[in-house]
């Protein structure tokens, strides 16, 4: 199941909101829609959104539209992933956005499968690893970061088992998370977020490998919630690892200095068609928060595992 | 609204499954009505267990059944909370059981005022406070306990507002602590639990206080993911209470070794009626976890604030 394809010169993105009961995939004939897909989380994930906006520039290039123009809204759709940056001035600089866009696809997929060989050194045999979010084949083009490390070691023959935060508010842990590794016949379990800490507490994780949507000065920036699962690793020892593939890495700004999106309060307030909470409720829903880099113990790259900076 | 109330020889239970929509009221007309409702979560709340025990073993009493039996049922009912096992010792000393219970129901109310006013000293005018689950007029039989310490500051004119978890899986934040502070006029924000350490990383959380299980050597059992907020308030410096009755105090064992309540996976899997994960998913749903001694700032007791043990 590929989280998206070209074809016919328009892009087809898998709509992950509607993961997992159904399969069903996005039609996107303009760059208009592609921006609409970001923002509603059909496609996310720092390495997919990269790339799926690179299809967007090559539909903005098939229509004529002005690409500096295009440019600036698409990186308007979502102002923390710095993929979505990398990808759209990658584009700028050249001579066909199709060609680009289309390299860049295969490259994710290349990038993904080095990262996962040098981070299944640190997975030894009978771990059971804790991840948060999705960072897997769906946040990518295929294969994952996270669990693409999870999937290499697996391929490698090690016998590990998964434990999957369900990631409120929009539940990817649960709902993408623990799809794939049932997928792949990886042993896999579903804790609430909040229950990360008892696990570790008990023993019972041994390494955490979560990804990024940027590693900045001072830290990495990912999935709200990321931060409390570091803390907890620190407290009980566990190794704690990123992985993020060198386009998420931003060698300009402090973590602390970046925007962190805020999100529309319902994501918080209703489960699907289920109300969580009092009507009129008031709400804050950032999206991500910041691991700093004194709690990380590795950033795994498709270069090898690197030091947080 | 009152948590409970005993009439013409009936306990009534507000139903807390069905709250913030509906407010109904079960009738227990034996006392395995009340380890139903128990087990069930239409009453939970350490204190609110306790009283709800003592009545239930007064509807034994009253039925003439052998009360070390019914003792020994009522305790099998929730493991983890201290306060039944100390309310059904309580009744099997006491004369008769009825008025006991009706003497703890009175008695749990001024503690919980004593409480409020002891603990109100650590808030300041302009605190914005973190709590985490509901121990609230709703987990006792009326006034609460780390809510009571919030009631007891706003009442004294401090200008204080309030951020809830929503506590999944059973959504106590969201559903009961949101709708108790909004009844007050408290102001009240909330968030999914996961965002409690960004909000403390960027500085918008003064206190956090929660209430107890169990109080016992080495630190205290609390609603799953009290540990993880500990651990970002120590890491960020923000006061970290623990309002509980010294009912909740266990000073034989030590609090690792105590049973935490592993409960029914479809309180993660589902939410109302909506499905949260794949069909099949395993879960991990522990109901408590740990928060060490040496994170805790402060217990706030009907007897003053003193120090974790």
């Amino acid at each position: 199941m590929k989280t998206m394809y070209w074809m016919d010169n328009h892009l087809f993105l898998l709509d992950q909101t509607k993961l997992p009961d159904k399969v069903v995939y996005f039609e996107c004939k303009t760059y208009g829609d592609v921006i609409h897909a970001i923002k509603t989380l059909m496609v996310r994930g720092a390495p997919a959104i990269g790339v799926a906006a690179a299809f967007g520039m090559a539909l903005a290039e098939l229509a004529g539209e002005n690409l500096e123009k295009v440019a600036r809204e698409i990186k308007e759709a979502r102002p923390t992933a710095v993929n979505l940056f990398w990808a759209v001035d990658r584009l700028l600089e050249a001579d066909s956005a199709l060609d680009e866009a289309l390299l860049m696809y295969e490259e994710d997929i290349e990038t993904n499968r080095a990262m996962g060989k040098h981070g299944a050194k640190v997975v030894d045999d009978g771990d059971t690893i804790l991840t948060h979010c999705n960072a897997g084949a769906l946040a990518c083009v295929d294969y994952g970061t996270a669990l693409g490390v999870i999937r290499a070691a697996h391929d490698e023959g090690k016998r590990i088992k998964v434990v999957c935060d369900e990631t409120r508010p929009v539940c990817q842990g649960a709902r993408l998370s623990v799809f794939e590794m049932q997928q792949e016949d990886i042993p896999v379990k579903l804790i609430v977020d909040s229950a990360a800490g008892r696990l570790m507490q008990e023993g019972k994780i041994n390494k955490v490998i979560i990804g990024a949507d940027r590693v900045a000065k001072g830290g990495v920036a990912n999935k709200i919630g990321s931060l409390m699962v570091a803390l907890a690793a620190k407290r009980f020892k566990v190794p704690f690892y990123v992985a993020a593939p060198k386009s998420t890495f931003d060698y300009e700004n402090s973590i602390y200095d970046i925007e962190i999106e805020e999100r529309d309060p319902d994501e918080v307030l209703y489960f699907g068609e289920c109300r969580v909470a009092p009507e009129g409720t008031e709400v804050e829903n950032p999206a991500f928060d910041v691991v700093p880099s004194d709690i990380i113990t590795g950033i795994i790259t498709e270069d090898g595992i690197l030091e947080p900076f």
